[in-house]
């Protein structure tokens, strides 16, 4: 494969050092500090750098890209962030880490099979189509920034998704994307993490912090006892799965994100995190039979029931709250549910027609995209050969 | 054993998922959201999911179980707490986090013996007491609910042991309980972070914070280089032995827990910190020869001599204090004195009893325990077979 | 090996035990706490402890002792330097930690090579010439504390390579101080923990806290960024290298700390973390082949090209934002760069010269220094064997 090495080897460094000028330029008309640029530093980017890197780290000869590539991708993408939004002069660091989720999400489907000149373009590309649509919804429709913020999730799953149905499936004969008990182990160290972080994660924009906190504890609690539950009920042994565990119990968090702020009684939190974990684990159930196979998706670390369904479902969640809540007063109901169900609607199509966009060109003859022999391979891009450990 | 399987199956989703039926419709009841929820949200929970889930992992073949029943019995533990303690209307979600240390310790005494179902069990029966015991200690000796709070490691450690009593010792021939370098290097990933945040965890309930965390830290720290020093003069060759830094490292923290609100001399603590290593390590030698084989216990993690026992010497430190504080004041000694040693006597006697009550629950032919041969396996709850790779 | 089992065995715990007890009869000394104690308490302890003890973790089979003797010699070197600097009657737990940086680099220089009455007596001693240099620019050059505190780690990056030139090369045949990819990965983990604290590290005693996080970040980013570049440029099959990521993802945050709150524009952070990167992944280019033969320097960790050089380029960048902001004032910026040089050049050569001096007394006959046949092995201090599993 010596053509594809030399290709990657041209053209990886010279796009990120020139990335990084093109960053260098334009932070310099930026305007200096001020005393503006408050945040909550280390929470959100530990759970950004150190949660999804291990959380993702589900294949078993993928871990140093799956951790590497996670943190590559991070810092390019705070910085496009960063340079995307300087028209309204605003540095917002936590925002643009915050907007980060979206793209560790997608890259989470395309985990294993796109290397990393594509990454870094769907990178550049995702940002500034959510950024985009974020614009839109707070423009056309109104929306609050901390209400669009949330949708980060929605787009993320859908964004990833449309991507990954343009690449070629893996050989299903292929045992390279096996987990391991040891990789399935720190990837449940990524899993603890996103876990315990992710009532700040949800707070961290909106100005009822405590009660978000809340609303997202119990709604976490509560799907991680039901990923337990229906775990045993959907395997032919009755035994737990690792998978289900991993993705299930970070559903309820993704759920009530988008409506933590306006529920009032910790018991809807709680059954929005049972119906978030039974989706995720269902869902996994189905799309693996029905869904998957007829659109020839691969969905490597599973984002469709993880983060996209329970989004929908949480979006959904918020439409019926409002309902309820504005019940005798049909006009202004109509109204804010009209603006929800907008708002759902144009992130979620916006995500996926910009996502098959974005999944054609990157597999433009351009960005050479990899053989499928070799997905899932960390020796295609690292030095250290990982041949006998089976790491 | 396909009888065991279908057990498992027909009553572990039922029971949890009946738990949380239960949990949501009690929280129906509760009032809505206030503004005097307020916590410093990350720490405890990182120190308990994280920490312990890791803190625990020292048998080879129980990786997932470890982790994964960890952070089901906290969720559920939590729910508990907040459902029991409902009749005085204060939802007070770090008090319950707290709690569930005495569940978490007492787990570390049946891990690899005890299946699901009877650690729910035990989680739910715990925390019931642990409660009762409480309000004991604050009802008839006035004892404040910080102090009685800080009772959390005695009971745990004791309770555990007294459930752990009941169970059948597992096979001496069998090497499934050994720890390799893995398992004890992931456990080491767990102490450090227990290490780190316990003087976080000492001070959470305090109003004297940073005394209490100095003290904390000055106990730990002393008690992390006396446990190397031990263990060089302890084993056989003169080397360190993995499992004695686990246990005494965090030993001075359990030691100065009870007494950090009142010491006023860093120098005490160091004092505190140093005989608390001691005897954790020496503690750890005597009962392996001579006090669990006649009582037929068997400790899987330890607990009796990382925290039974250091909080054992806490209580007793507490009361030399009182001693010398009051010297002039015999009157006014005696009352506190006895009140301190009361509060102790009670915890102490409750945690046994109601522990030996538990375990015979457990063991009720109902609860089907596994089979001696099956202790220590992953594989008997978990679909991912730990065949070929022995970690 | 009866002989220096038994002399191990006979020097190392009675070594810590006179320590601890000299320890605590000068904190006996101390003034009772009072108010001033205030700090941030778990970020850098986070970071020390859990982030170095893992970032260090490369050798194969060194796992234990790296983890274990990190933890003993921060505890040790907290308290060594409390009690060096009771004189002054500040008992500052955070700068304590923040000091012991410097050891913890130091110890990277001569990991697998040095034997733990070895690192501790380094340890007692770095921390006192630290302190002393410190207090010779604080006294004769008015540099203020939290300058001072920043050449922690040039300090100890060129204090480690003076000792490490004392021990003896390792034979170059053995593959013991090899990497695998899982203590690679293990190493990542902690390299991420340091990663997301650095800003707050580097803003810890400074007061402009916002200004310095966010310099630091940009830093780090970009630096994160120019390290998957250059690896690629620089190896031979255009792949990444895990040591390349691991060393030059820091070297960012290494080369803005000097400078970091009074650089006012972020992209000249961002420079600088380019520049930091290109030195360290460029340095080790050169210094594996040219600079560490004829030297005979055995750097294992590769403290020189991760610490060392850019925090040289940290000071040189902190001169010349000097010169350019005090363009117009020619006798103040005279007098400014020649404080700012002298106090770089007065930690550099108390570093180089006490290192060789430490050196030489650590391979005195009386500490018996470990045959390099031991080298890199945890098997000669701990217990248990990692014969079949080369972790």
């Amino acid at each position: 494969m010596p053509s594809s090495y030399r290709n990657f080897r041209n053209s990886v460094p010279w796009l990120i050092l020139s990335l990084e000028a093109v960053f260098i330029v334009l932070f310099y008309f930026v305007f200096p500090y001020d005393d503006k640029f408050i945040m909550s530093y280390p929470d959100v980017n530990l759970m950004m750098i150190f949660g999804f890197g291990f959380f993702l780290m589900s294949l078993k000869r993928y871990g140093f890209s799956t951790t590497g590539f996670n943190l590559l991708l991070i810092v390019l993408g705070v910085q496009s962030h960063l340079t995307v939004i300087l028209s309204v002069l605003v540095l917002l660091l936590i925002e643009a880490t915050v907007s980060m989720t979206a793209v560790v999400i997608s890259t989470g489907a395309v985990l294993g099979k796109a290397n990393p000149v594509q990454l870094i373009l769907m990178t550049v590309l995702e940002l500034i189509v959510f950024r985009m649509s974020r614009w839109m919804s707070n423009t056309f429709l109104l929306v609050t920034d901390s209400i669009s913020m949330m949708h980060v999730h929605l787009f993320g799953a859908y964004f990833g998704l449309a991507v990954s149905a343009c690449f070629s499936e893996p050989s299903p004969r292929t045992d390279k994307n096996a987990r391991t008990p040891k990789s399935d182990l720190l990837s449940m160290l990524g899993t603890l993490f996103l876990w315990v972080f992710w009532p700040s994660f949800n707070s961290i924009l909106s100005d009822r912090k405590w009660r978000v906190i809340y609303n997202t504890y119990f709604g976490l609690a509560v799907s991680a006892v039901t990923a337990f539950a229906l775990s045993v009920l959907t395997t032919k042994d009755g035994k737990f799965r690792m998978t289900h565990i991993h993705s299930a119990v970070l559903a309820g968090g993704v759920a009530v994100g988008h409506a933590a702020h306006s529920i009032q009684y910790p018991w809807i939190a709680m059954v929005l995190g049972l119906l978030a974990s039974g989706i995720a684990i269902l869902g996994s159930y189905c799309s693996q039979g029905c869904l998957n196979p007829p659109l020839k998706l691969h969905d490597t670390s599973g984002v469709h029931f993880t983060f996209g369904m329970p989004a929908v479902l949480g979006a959904l969640a918020q439409v019926i709250l409002l309902i309820i809540k504005n019940w005798n007063n049909l006009p202004s109901m109509g109204y804010l549910v009209m603006i929800q169900v907008g708002a759902f609607c144009l992130t979620i199509s916006v995500a996926l027609i910009t996502g098959l966009i974005a999944g054609l060109i990157l597999n433009l003859r351009l960005f050479k995209s990899i053989p499928v022999s070799k997905y899932f391979e960390d020796q295609f891009y690292w030095e250290f050969p990982h041949l006998a450990v089976g790491f």
